[in-house]
């Protein structure tokens, strides 16, 4: 099993069950994942033939119900498989982010009963996958403004616009698209076939290169109306989708950080300059002592949030302090792993170069660093401050 | 009741007992200390009045056992006492902490039943003051390097030596000092009236004004056997009681935080520029989330090692990540408040500039920052970077 | 003389005659202010008997013409007394500031010619005191909504209204005091028996605490016509005085940040712990290397800023930039020496604390480091960002 | 042109021939190598075709004498072609240091006339390249501890040993390889052709992508006596072009800091959210108030250390400073413009990613961060720190 830093002794109360699925994600990182990502990431490409198998292992949706095809985990048993993931490569945990979160979790919780009977079982079991359209090319922080729209037409809708920045976009069978409808933010399913609907994959990416990112266009794409999400409306029905994302997110940077630091950690300890171990440097400890202090950080939140979550004490702004600390947090230790390994931090025999460029995305994505800030001075202050 | 910070809500997990010491603790220092810390403060003078109180109320030893007259509270309700304490003034916190874990302590652990009985009773209610003589004027991060001694005379010892940076040193009844037999380090009991023991009071202080601070000497001070600390042999065993004194200072260091960012946050939304109040400023909530975001973590830590602590599976390393960060998160706090406050950050008519000044002291006492890196970083890398 | 750090030899380009100016204000701080300034900062109080002395050396209004009594140094040597000044204490600097850069100055600049030969040969000897009331209680970063009102009344103005912070306020023969006179900002020379004009000190100041600081009040004070500023109007005039007062700040914080960084590098290199002195470890290298390449920026910073100011090629964003970084840096300076001295950091044995803690005041007053960013932001971006 | 940071009026102090130096090398950048850099950095290539074309316009050893091919110029100029080579890649800006200040330099001051008048010229033109074989897989901060020898051998020598991170080293023409020679120190030249002299070129970096990284290996090498510098020996010969290397990066990050800063800047004035330009933000404003700030400082020191240079008062500690604030202000320049861009800071379509994965490698080589911390610390406090 994967060394994981526990200063605070926090995976010591995990149940019996959390502790398999923890070591079940780590096995699949370890020898499924790991052998094959230095080609991704130098090629850009995306290793497809993982998405079955995540789904087999029940990580894709996993916090959602049984009946639907789950696996239906508490909030910490989906959080260790997020920092598995992530541990492996942002890419990784973002495939599994948006199935679950993004597409799964919309689905489950504003779609007809027969929406949730057609699709979770088969993105569950990652037969299918799905993408989350909300983002646009001139509304990123501000999606409230978004332009694309859903006309009622006939027995359905049209929809006009595009969506940007959208993780699975070329690869996915069926994308969770948000539109104006009346000017009333609606999610509607749209199945990769249908007319008008195409996807343009973004090329050029130094960051999650082993992940599909596309822009997504709707030119008159006629959809039947069975295929809006009817319990959903308004903004704070994408925002909640975002809400179990982030919540992912706040985990899988833990993950990431674990894997730059321990890399750090082992070559400080084997690396030999001025005839003894870099580790024995004051410089150098004081770097890794920054690092474990802030991953110790990460985890008790990451842990306490899991528990509020559970009890449904959970509130958005929580997610929000989680999710801006801990990627910060994850950047900021790839950089100083970076630094510790010094030249050999550049070379992709090494995981640490990979992950501090994917960690650029992942504080931007789903809320940069100062949306964040601005939602928490929000709730502390009672004054908006976006404007 | 004094405001708390409580994103986490962490303090919602409190016992009913629990809430009751922490809101007797928080009755005492608004009713009690509040009213006369500012004049403290200025004239550089120690509320000796309060002692008593303190006593009284079981905030001196309070985690020791009732047999010896103290509280015999779990470790969450010893730390919400600290915090509260430090958020009327890291003086108060470090008159009981010394009081408690640097002299109680080690009498109440490394004593004989006779000592505990003679003096716990009393220091727990305040009717006698101890202090604690660790540090020399030339050995602040290295106290095994100590040059007091004591030899064998009579049926006692002859003490000589001098120690610094006491705490109470000028006021105390009874001096817990640190000396080398045989070139051992051991505990003794000194009396005030001690022939040949002298203190002096550090004059000149910007920190921690409201207490006393001296240098003490001996210079053929005998005292009888009895007075030795049996059962503590080796620097572990000071060491053991600044672990004691360090897990108070993590959570003190929490309430010094509350305090200045309260005051900072009411300031932020009742201060007008620009025809509207800073609160709504990015650049001033920006500090704001910071020092929030910054407390939630010291009160994870906090309440995270007090479980730790009584389930008795604590390690000093723990204790050295929360002091070091905790402290390190309640100066920038105090900081950014001053910042906030701007010209008004520096008049005592808010609590501020106080307790930034305090907090260059507790940033430094009982292992500074850069010490407990090094403890943290030995423990990670295993490998000693102190010399 | 005292030592002066100069990794870039900019101290060598100096001609004789600054090098004479440089030397004469080291000397008389060496000899003339540091003997007492412990005893007035622990008192808080004013060394008023300086003021002479200041002005017999020309270090009043020192960049003055010499027709009005004053030296008429260029901005290199004027720069190099604030350095010096500061170097001794900030409210030694900040007394001079006041007097030079905001009274003299917009007499000379906005006075009438009587009123500069009536003011400015007792302003520059120190026969006489002046202060610069801008700031009100509820107008401290915002200034042009001043409430502070001049009527028309008889042959002179009633001045009605409110200054806060105002150094020099209550020992001042003479205030600079700026108004609204029909909705346009004005300045009135006040001086200090008009009746109707008060000034109460601000107690309990724990920075700049050897300084003066008050609050004015005007309540229907007389002054006659000829006492208005004639040349100046508008909130420009106010702050053309800021800009030479920020520019001597940017020098003087370099004055602090050498005190504070030699004595922490002298204490490093004596400091015995762990067998070698402290200097000998990476951890307080670093330090010290940050605040002398901190330093060395804000020499280069400085020193062309004079020559820009000299060849009237100077923009007042150029002193926002500075003001903004050299206080900072002093400040930052300030807070490593303290922590590289430990517990002696916090005694005023040495003199870190007290810079200390008047960093706190200077980086606030002037325009806040927020100010300055706004300042810069709105000429980078062409943007106003400040509501 | 170019546009140029210049808030303190630097670049105008520029005499009209460097001015003309500086417009030749933007031109170059902007016509010449920026419209391939976007391939070459994504396919991992060289783009040696520039080689020549540097020879051409002077800027291979430009600061070299005319007699030997080189351009003569002066250390202002030079240090500018170095900012716009960088501003268009740092892979650029290392290919021509390493040439001019590694090999054309080395050759120069330590070479023969006739190995200066047969190497100089060609290198100088661009006809050859060379790299400089001093770093070794396990000696990196410490190349006085390497192990690779040069034995007398016959009428020359036999090199062996090996040389890791040679930027240019698969593809040079010549190496300077320094080996121990009877245990001192001494340079070699290299001839690619040398039986026993092999290099493999390092792959997967994601750093300095456009340029050729490589290892190079010594098997019984034998090169003919007169191919050893005759003048330099000791580490202090090596360390001496590694001077002149670093006086270019100081100069280089400058440039690189440009690019990004003005990409981010105009991009936040033409981004548009909520409704205005995010430019318009204080959290936007802040970040590029704070990369114009530091890049003010940087181009002070270059400047200076261009004029010190020339005069010939120059000591390599001030070329420390300089290069580890400057590389340092440009990474953080580039995360913080990477930051403003959010998503789009992460494909190639912006120059940012590329700037920032760049400078992870040049905050490395030529001494890392911490190495000139150390350098610094040792010439401030007097006392070495590196073991």
């Amino acid at each position: 099993m994967s060394t994981t830093l526990d200063l605070y002794k926090m995976y010591e109360t995990l149940s019996a069950e959390e502790r398999q699925i923890w070591q079940s994600a780590q096995n699949f990182v370890e020898k499924e994942f790991m052998p094959s990502i230095k080609e991704h990431h130098r090629n850009a490409t995306f290793p497809a033939e993982i998405i079955p198998t995540l789904g087999k292992l029940g990580f894709l949706g996993s916090q959602l119900p049984e009946e639907y095809g789950c696996a239906g985990v508490n909030n910490r048993s989906y959080g260790l498989i997020m920092q598995e993931l992530e541990r492996g490569d942002s890419s990784l945990r973002s495939v599994a982010s948006v199935q679950g979160a993004l597409v799964m979790y919309p689905i489950w919780r504003y779609g007809s009963e027969e929406q949730k009977k057609h699709w979770l079982p088969q993105l569950a079991s990652g037969q299918k996958i799905g993408c989350f359209g909300l983002t646009e090319p001139d509304f990123g922080s501000n999606p409230s403004g978004m332009l694309t729209t859903a006309k009622p037409h006939k027995d359905g809708y049209l929809i006009n616009g595009s969506k940007m920045w959208i993780t699975n976009g070329s690869i996915a069978d069926v994308a969770v698209v948000w539109a104006k409808l009346d000017g009333k933010i609606h999610g509607f399913l749209v199945p990769k076939e249908t007319p008008g609907f195409t996807s343009t994959e973004v090329k050029g990416k130094f960051s999650l290169r082993a992940s599909v990112t596309s822009e997504l266009s709707f030119d008159d794409c006629f959809i039947p109306k069975n295929n809006i999400l009817p319990e959903g409306r308004g903004l704070k029905a994408p925002l909640s989708c975002l809400s179990q994302a982030r919540y992912g997110i706040a985990w899988g940077a833990i993950g990431s950080a674990l894997a730059t630091y321990h890399c750090a950690l082992e070559y400080s300890q084997t690396r030999i300059q001025f005839g003894k171990p870099i580790a024995s440097f004051q410089l150098i400890q004081q770097q890794l002592v920054t690092m474990a202090s802030d991953i110790t950080h990460a985890q008790l939140l990451a842990f306490r949030l899991a528990e509020l979550k559970d009890n449904g004490e959970f509130h958005p702004v929580m997610i929000s302090l989680a999710k801006r600390n801990n990627v910060s947090m994850a950047l900021n230790t790839a950089r100083s792993a970076r630094n510790i390994l010094a030249a050999n931090g550049i070379v992709d025999e090494y995981p640490i170069m990979r992950h501090l460029m994917n960690l650029e995305t992942v504080i931007t994505y789903e809320g940069t660093h100062e949306i964040h800030t601005l939602i928490l001075g929000q709730h502390l202050t009672g004054v908006s401050a976006f404007e």
